[in-house]
């Protein structure tokens, strides 16, 4: 019996109903579908995970019991338990990328926007955009707490609100900074209009056209399009699709290419689902502290872990002011509020400057609705609904591809987020794919879009944001059949 | 007695209640009261009174017998209706301003900043922002239609809004263009975060970073903060303050600086309160379209003329597409929503990416919600209100600054918006003014704010937003008298 059938059966046992041991079984089932427990794995002792969960003993080992008696965990005398079978194999990883050293002029807006255009149809079964499934967020709830928001702050929140913005919501996001490893204040906080502008201000704080600025190969589009569109260059590092930039290559290029900043996305990035161990990001930190260059830390996935714990930022390794740590509730929450937000270390005023000359400032009303709901709503339990959905859903579409796709496609293992990168036969044209796919009114976003010189003609990112269902089977399919095809 | 106090004493009598004469009357005499129409003038006959306002002959007879009675106005036989008394005189206006002739770099971000800081505190009785009074909103319906339309579009209000923005907040805006002489489709429209993104985004669709830029001197310290983060250089145009650019001064730096576009606010322009008569945009129109440049208008005051019709924009005699109309609801309906447009012309697909690039999208629930209220909350007879309160308020300063302001001092006449542009004598240095004014609990806009190299030193900006107060009287008695003092 495949895992995922697996992990619902036992969600869906009566006798199971609400029982606290349920909940661990799950989680271990749900670990090992998605890869993140791999078989011949060694799972946590009954006392590691007893002190963890702060849960009795008693109750791991009934959930262990379970798992073994489902045939998904072993023991091992005197060892412990470890995932047994080896249930389905996925395809191996995309290796290290190569763009080339040098920095370059980004010319890729026009076909961002072209992808963008014919993708945004609610009539395609949709793996192009990166945006959260609207059934998985508390959308009803946040809209009520929005109007009883307006209610008790009328004036309020029709009122001008300039940066650093509204407090309650920094100290909120301060509060929850400390999950990523950051001592904040709300006074080092600045809140923008999602995280795309807070993106464009840190990049326009910290370098002038005409600079270059370091990013991940591959790298999400919008970053790109911000530095085509402020007359910068870009210097594509290669990046792992594990353990994201090589640092060892980021520091020739340090060499070569005055770079005067660097934008990287370190936790369970966009496209690759990289996510950088901390002690790397420790050492990041380090070489750029050494040689005084900005790291503007594009955060947005990093609260998608698919393990009960998030990763820490390379903020939280900080000690000049010199990481500006951009996130936004778009990707968890509230995409369509648009509140973001950013921690941009010494150059808090040139960021706050520049977002009141941008845009004055932050609707206060959707600004106070989101810190209510932080501070009220549910946050957390919300978000580890999510993160279980999420892994379920990356584990799925992978599962998909390594039935449908051809021979030599090559998937990313991402451990948080809800894209795949995947690199198809090198004769495959993705651009072509995703013009044919339209066709079959399917949406996937391609390679060249996520490189500044529209190279990485033969991959695309898969959004696994969407619940399953059979039309998504199927579209993968298709897809694959569509790539297939491509080799002939 | 001082005509607003008739005009009160009017507005109180109990058997005028309810009468359409009263509201005639009433109109009439704050007309006369904030000097629209002016001692010696000839007010509308009775029969063209009667047929503008669709009232019968006897009615405006009433209206004007009362008026008469109240002396303030006249019958001349053969001749008709005519303003009486000469009930005060306000100081004279400015006269046109004279900046420097060449471009130059902008350099005043860090005092606007430093003005904008100290002024936004709810403690100071505020003549420093130009925002309107949170009285005169309908706030609360507002909020009211903002909730009715998160709960029937729950999952489209939080869902992503890509450029050009909601459809059905465009179809608003381009059925009230028309009331400004456009003819505009939705589709010519982008939404966007306020009136101010919408300035940035068309700048940057026109220009690029070491152009130069033809602005009003005196303008919108915003527009010089953008130009100086963009990197672009300022070309300040002289301005009467009644009329607007100076044409002929206009054309003479067309021939010799390079001018790449036109950033002006020729609707009640923010700080001279000017409005350039309708032939006179259509010939600045042609004149730049000879010379095939762009011409920014920001039309952020338009709807706020003093009297019931709104004047047209430069955008209705534009044949080109060279003319990119910007304009909020932040002056007029909700400063706390932040939601603007712009229609750009033949720049629409340029300042679509932009759009895109600087912040994806706007709020869709914010869109929505105004959308909604323009099309049944009664936004028009909102505007009929704010007209008529606002026009008022600007009599009552002005009133204030002449009893109180030392001689010498010059006062502009806006037919619209809210602000008043004051030039002192020339010894007063109006940021020692603002600083003096602020341990006095005062604020107010210092003039070098609005200069692109912090010139007009004895010239002050105040915002006549508020409703009348004691405080208010107070605080010009105390900014009159501070300002007297420097002339020692």
């Amino acid at each position: 019996m495949p895992t995922q059938t697996l992990a619902s059966h036992i969600a869906n046992q009566s006798d199971w109903q609400d029982r606290l041991y349920k909940q661990i079984a799950l989680r271990i089932a749900e670990l090992i579908e998605h890869g993140t427990l791999r078989p011949g794995e060694r799972i946590p002792s009954v006392r590691e995970l007893s002190e963890q969960e702060e849960v009795s003993i008693a109750t791991v080992m009934q959930a262990y019991r379970v798992l073994e008696s489902r045939g998904l965990i072993e023991a091992r005398p005197q060892s412990g338990y470890y995932v047994r079978a080896k249930l389905w194999s996925p395809p191996p990883e995309p290796s290290k990328s190569e763009p080339t050293r040098s920095a370059t002029r980004v010319n890729v807006n026009d076909l961002v926007m072209e992808v963008l255009q014919a993708t945004h149809s609610p009539a395609l079964v949709g793996f192009g955009a990166a945006m959260p499934s609207a059934q998985l967020l508390p959308t009803q709830q946040l809209h009520r707490t929005l109007a009883a928001v307006a209610r008790r702050h009328s004036t309020l929140c029709n009122s001008c609100d300039i940066p650093p913005g509204n407090l309650n919501l920094r100290t909120q996001i301060a509060r929850r900074a400390m999950e990523s490893g950051c001592t904040l204040s709300p006074d080092e906080i600045v809140t923008t209009c999602g995280c795309q502008e807070a993106l464009n201000l840190c990049l326009r704080a910290v370098a002038k056209p005409g600079d270059t600025i370091a990013i991940e190969s591959p790298t999400y589009y919008g970053i790109l399009q911000i530095i085509e569109a402020l007359g910068m260059k870009a210097c594509e590092v290669p990046t792992f699709p594990r353990d994201g930039v090589c640092l060892d290559e980021l520091v020739k290029r340090l060499k070569c290419c005055r770079i005067k900043a660097c934008v990287f996305s370190l936790n369970f990035s966009n496209p690759l689902g990289s996510c950088m161990p901390d002690d790397k990001k420790a050492r990041l930190v380090k070489i750029l502290a050494e040689r005084e260059i900005p790291l503007i830390e594009d955060d947005l996935y990093g609260n998608l872990s698919h393990s009960p714990h998030r990763p820490k930022t390379a903020k939280a390794f900080d000690k000049h002011g010199l990481v500006l740590l951009c996130d936004s509730f778009t990707k968890t929450l509230a995409p369509g509020y648009r509140v973001g937000w950013t921690a941009p270390g010494r150059f808090q005023t040139q960021v706050e400057h520049l977002k009141f000359i941008s845009s004055i400032g932050t609707p206060p009303l959707l600004q106070m609705a989101i810190a209510e709901f932080l501070a009220t709503g549910g946050y957390d339990h919300h978000l580890r609904k999510l993160r279980r959905f999420y892994a379920e859903q990356v584990s799925r579409v992978t599962q998909a591809i390594t039935k449908y796709f051809p021979p030599g496609t090559k998937v990313t293992r991402p451990t948080g987020g809800y894209v795949l990168w995947i690199e198809l036969p090198s004769q495959v044209n993705s651009l072509e794919l995703f013009r044919k796919a339209l066709e079959e009114k399917i949406s996937i976003a391609p390679g060249p879009i996520f490189s500044a010189k529209q190279r990485l003609e033969n991959f695309i990112r898969l959004s696994c944001g969407a619940p399953w269902s059979d039309a998504m089977d199927q579209a993968l399919l298709k897809l694959g059949q569509l790539s297939s095809r491509m080799l002939l």
